[in-house]
C-alpha cells in the first residue's frame, strides 16, 4: 500500500499499525475514493434490505431486548450494565489476578468463563440458587468434555483453553439455565463454536484475563440466540471444518464422551490458595506444614532446599526478585514468606515493600533451589535449623483435595482476604452466608447486589 | 458424565447438548453440589479483588461510557444502540443477503466487518465523511494485507476470512478513525488478533451473517480499548504461537507486505449486481449483453448453451429448481430470468413463484449446461434463435471493472432496488444523495439518521 514502503526490521504487525495510522486523505488517489464511496452505497443498499432477513431480525430483537430491560451486576462497582456486558467485565475481572480456580483436563480455569455470564443470566431472570448451581455444573462439566476432546495439540498449539473450551462451558451452562430443548443447546454451541478464540501468546498481557470475560460473553450470546430460533450448523465441533478439526490435530471425540474420573470432572477441581505463580504452590504448602509442625520461627532457619522441576525452574526461578510482581515468580521468596508467617493468600504480602525488606531478603539468600527432578508430581523441601534438625516435607498441589469441609474452611479464609478490602466486612460475610445456602436460595438477586461492594 | 452414558450413534456435540440439558438438581451427589458452591465462593473473592486490577477498570470503564452515552443507528429499524451492539446488528444484516462486496485478495467479503463499526463510531463520534473514508480504506488494506499474509491454507482449513481478516479489518479501521499512534494501533491489532474467530462450517446457517458483525464488533472494541491503553502482545499475527501460526501454515508475513496489484487492494474490489449465487454472475452477465444487442425476446431463443467450471457445476447446478432459493444456485434458471428481462439485481425475482413460472420453466428447459472447461476465467455462452442465428458470448465477473461511472450507476440502480422497498423512495434518494457527497460531509450524523428506515 500507500505512504511509504516496508520499513526494513519492522516486524508485520507493526508495519500494519504504522502505515494505517500514517494513511491521510490527501493519500487517496481518486478512484481509490471514488471505490470507497461506492462501497459505502452498495452497503447501506444491502444492510437496509439484509435487515429484514431474520438473522438480523433475531439479532436486532436480542440487542434490544438486553438494552432495554437486562440489567446485571458488575461486581465491586456501583455499575449495572447489560447481562453480556456484566459477563464480559466480571470476567475479565475474575481472571485478572490469575488467582482463580483450575482444572486440568481442561489445560485451564474452569470457573471464570462460566459463572460471569450464567450469575448474569440468573441475576436477570431471579434465578434460584439451585438452578445456577445445576446449570454451573452442566456447564464445567461440558467445558472439560470440549476440552478433553480436543486434546494436548490444541494447547500446545497455541490456544487458551479457557478462552476457547470455556466459550463452550459459557454457552451450554446458559442454555442450561433457560432449560433450552437438546435442538437449541446444540444450537447455541454452534454459535458459541464459530465465536470461541483466544490466543496463549497473549499471557502477561491483559488479554490474558479478558479471554475469560469474551469467553463468558460469547456464550451467554450464543445461548440467547439460540433460544430466539438461531441457526448454526449441527455437530459444530466433530463435523468437517468444526470447531476441533480446526482448533486442533489431536481432536477425539470418544475421549471426549469418556466418563472422567471419578464420575465428574468437578471431583478433580483445584483451587488456588497463594496469589503467586502456580508452580510455587507445592513448595510454599510443604514449607507451611513444616513450620506449623515444628513451630520455626525464621530465625532458627539455617537453610533451606527446594527440588523444583523443569516447568518451576522455568517459571519462577527469579534467584533476586526486586518488584512486588517478580515476587510471586520466585520459589526462593515465597519459601521466605511462608516461613516468615506471611499469609501467601493476601495479593497484598506481593508488594514491593516487601521485595525489599531486610528480614525476608535475608532469610531467601538462605534457601537453595536445586533443578533435580523429573517433571510433576509432589515437591519436596528440606529445611535445616540451627539447632542441627532436618525436616523434610513434601506437596503436590495438583493432587484434589478429599477432605471438602478444610476446602471449604481454608476458601472462607482465602474468600476474606481478597474481598473484605473492596467489599469491606459487611458485605463479604453477606456474599458468604449467601454462598454457603445457594442451594435453598429462592434468587440469586441479593447475592449479586450485596457483591455491588 | 451422569444421567445416562453415551448414546451409540448420537454425534458428539447433540450427546453434549443432551447430556447437559438432561441434568437435574437431584442428579448431582453431594460432594460435586459443594465443589460448585466452593467455586462460586472462591469466584467473588478472586472478582472483588480482581475488580481493582487495570484490565478489569479499562474493561468496565469502556463499558460503562458506552452504555452511558454512545448511541448509534440500527440500519433499517427505528432503534439506537450502543456503538458495539450497532456494529454487531449492522454487520450481520449487510451479510445476511450474501449480496455485499467480493474482494478475492480476501478470499472474502472486505466491507461488511468493516462499515458496521465504523460508521457506528464515527456517528458517535461525529466524524466527518473524509475522516470516515481514510479509515475505511486504512482497514480495508490492512484486513487484505492479513489475508494474503495468512495464504490459501487459512481458508481451505475451514475459517471464514470475512470473519477472522475482517476482525483486523474492524480494528485497523476503528483505529484510524480514533487517531490512535502506532503503538496503540499494534495493541489494537493484538486485541483483534485473540478474538478473530469464525467457521466455514457454518456456511448455510445464520451464524454466517453473524459472522460479519462480530468482526465487525470485536474490532471495534479492541480500537476503544487500545484508546484506554489496554495491552496485548506485540506482533499478534507473526510472533511464535501468534494469530498466524495458529491459524495457517501458509503464513507468510513478506507476501502479506507486499505492494499489491494496481498499488491498492480497493483497486481489485469486486460487487455484486445479482441476488444469486456467486457463480451464476458471469453466465448472467454474458447473457444479459447478448440479449441487449440483440434485442431478444424469450420467444426468439430456441437453445442456450453454458460452459461451466467445476465450481460452477458443484454450487450452481440445480436443473429443476423448485422454491426461491433453489432458483439462486441454478445456472438455467437464471438464464431464463435473464432472458426474459427480470432484473436479477432484485431480491424479489428469486421467489417461489418465480420457480414455478410457466414461462420460465419452459425457457430454462431449453437451457444445457455443459461441464467442459478448467477452473476460472471467462464463462462462455451461446444463444440459438430460432432464425437461426447463432450468438456468442463470454464474461468472468472476476475481472474488476475499470470504468468507475459506468459501475457507479450500476451500483445505484442495485441500491434503489433494495433500500426503496425498506427505506422507501425518500430516504432512499437522500442516503445516496449523502453519500455521493461524503468526502464534503462535516459530520456522518445526517447519513445515519437516514438510514434509520
Amino acid at each position: 500500500m500507500q505512504p511509504e514502503l516496508s520499513v526494513v526490521g519492522s516486524t508485520f504487525t507493526s508495519e500494519l499499525a504504522r502505515r494505517a495510522m500514517a494513511l491521510q486523505v490527501g493519500d487517496l488517489p481518486p478512484d481509490v475514493t471514488e471505490l470507497a464511496r461506492q462501497c459505502v452505497l452498495d452497503w447501506f443498499g444491502v444492510t437496509l434490505a439484509g435487515s429484514r432477513e431474520d438473522a438480523a431480525a433475531i439479532v436486532a430483537d436480542e440487542l434490544s431486548a438486553d438494552a432495554g430491560s437486562g440489567r446485571a451486576t458488575v461486581v465491586g462497582r456501583s455499575l449495572a450494565v447489560t447481562p453480556r456486558d456484566a459477563a464480559l467485565v466480571n470476567g475479565t475481572a475474575s481472571h485478572a489476578l490469575d488467582y482463580d480456580d483450575v482444572n486440568q483436563a481442561m489445560f485451564g480455569h474452569p470457573t471464570v468463563p462460566i459463572l460471569p455470564a450464567l450469575l448474569a443470566l440468573a441475576e436477570d431472570r431471579g434465578a434460584s440458587g439451585s438452578e445456577a448451581l445445576t446449570a454451573f455444573v452442566a456447564g464445567y462439566e461440558a467445558e472439560c468434555a470440549v476440552a478433553r476432546a480436543l486434546g494436548g495439540e490444541h494447547y500446545q498449539r497455541g490456544f487458551h483453553a479457557t478462552a476457547t473450551a470455556g466459550t463452550f462451558g459459557s454457552a451450554v451452562a446458559c442454555s442450561r439455565l433457560l432449560a433450552l430443548d437438546p435442538d437449541r443447546a446444540e444450537m447455541a454451541i454452534g454459535i458459541a463454536a464459530t465465536q470461541a478464540a483466544g490466543l496463549k501468546s497473549m499471557f502477561g498481557t491483559m488479554c490474558k484475563p479478558l479471554h475469560a470475560g469474551l469467553a463468558s460473553t460469547a456464550g451467554l450470546f450464543a445461548a440467547r440466540l439460540a433460544d430466539r430460533g438461531f441457526t448454526a450448523a449441527r455437530g459444530s465441533i466433530e463435523t468437517v471444518q468444526g470447531f476441533g478439526e480446526t482448533h486442533s490435530s489431536s481432536f477425539d471425540a470418544d475421549r471426549g464422551l469418556a466418563e472422567p474420573k471419578g464420575g465428574w470432572y468437578l471431583r478433580s477441581h483445584l483451587f488456588k490458595y497463594h496469589a503467586a505463580c502456580y508452580e510455587t504452590h507445592s513448595s510454599i504448602e510443604a514449607l507451611r506444614r513444616i513450620r506449623a509442625s515444628a513451630d520455626l520461627t525464621p530465625e532458627e532457619v539455617e537453610a533451606v532446599t527446594i527440588h523444583a522441576d523443569a516447568a518451576q525452574m522455568r517459571m519462577c526461578a527469579i534467584e533476586h526478585p526486586s518488584t512486588g510482581l517478580e515476587t510471586k515468580f520466585s520459589l526462593r521468596h515465597t519459601a521466605a514468606l511462608v516461613l516468615s508467617g506471611f499469609d501467601t493468600a493476601s495479593i497484598g504480602v506481593f508488594g514491593d515493600v516487601q521485595a525489599r525488606d531486610r528480614a525476608l531478603v535475608a532469610l531467601r539468600n538462605r534457601v537453595t533451589v536445586v533443578a533435580d527432578r523429573p517433571g510433576g508430581g509432589p515437591t519436596p523441601v528440606e529445611v535445616k535449623t540451627r539447632d542441627g534438625r532436618l525436616l523434610h516435607g513434601a506437596h503436590d498441589v495438583a493432587v484434589p483435595e478429599t477432605d471438602l469441609p478444610a476446602q471449604s474452611r481454608r476458601l472462607h479464609g482465602k474468600f476474606v482476604a481478597l474481598a473484605v478490602p473492596v467489599a469491606g466486612r459487611r458485605a463479604a460475610a453477606r456474599i458468604a452466608e449467601l454462598v454457603d445456602a445457594l442451594e435453598g436460595l429462592d434468587n440469586v438477586r441479593p447475592l449479586m447486589e450485596a457483591a455491588q461492594g
